[in-house]
């Protein structure tokens, strides 16, 4: 069930604090017709809200997903929530796609990051 | 790979901000020896700390994984952070599981939820 893009499985790394995190959570319906799309769509669009960061999602077959949006700003944050084709989106995951979810909005204060230094190369997960 | 336990699909809930969500994001190694048992101690673990709201987990098969904790305020967060068992779980997984990952610690500052009213009694979800 790959709904989501397939990047490079490189999770969003730690930027400057400040900065914000929304943490959506969700448990999606059987009814997902058009979300594969209209999540793409999103994708794609968010990446054009100045002050963008990037995004972390992993979702558990048949359980939860997690997606984390990450920005520079509050600003850039209540760009995304206000764009009127996110909001048609939103409203048509409550109609159809999800059972329910949560949203957390977060100002991140601290933060850190790994990698293990023998592929600090590059990725070679195949 | 269900490493986590099977606890009712229900994303935690909005609690009335302002509260703390650690947002651990992660690629994990081929070298998982070990890891269900000590997350599965974890998880039990961090009930322990006062001021610990829940936590929500995904894992892409395959991908990325994103462990979100939830805390009352920063000095739980500390708390856990400071745990003895869980430093030496963490320094484990630099040395084995994790191939990569980022901590993001951040305070919420607004939250919201939405469950599908035909089924506010309960879940179905088999």
């Amino acid at each position: 069930m790959s709904d989501h893009s397939d990047a490079a499985v490189v999770p969003v790394q730690a930027y400057e604090p400040p900065y914000y995190a929304a943490v959506f959570t969700t448990v999606r319906t059987q009814e997902q017709d058009g979300y594969a799309e209209t999540n793409a769509r999103m994708e794609e669009l968010v990446k054009d809200i100045p002050g963008y960061l990037g995004m972390d999602h992993a979702q558990t077959p048949g359980g939860i997903g997690i997606t984390v949006s990450y920005f520079r700003d509050a600003d850039a944050l209540t760009r995304w929530r206000d764009d009127l084709e996110h909001r048609a989106a939103q409203k048509r995951g409550r109609a159809e796609w999800y059972q329910s979810y949560t949203l957390h909005v977060a100002k991140v204060e601290r933060s850190s990051g790994f990698t293990r230094a023998e592929v600090a190369q590059g990725p070679t997960e195949g």
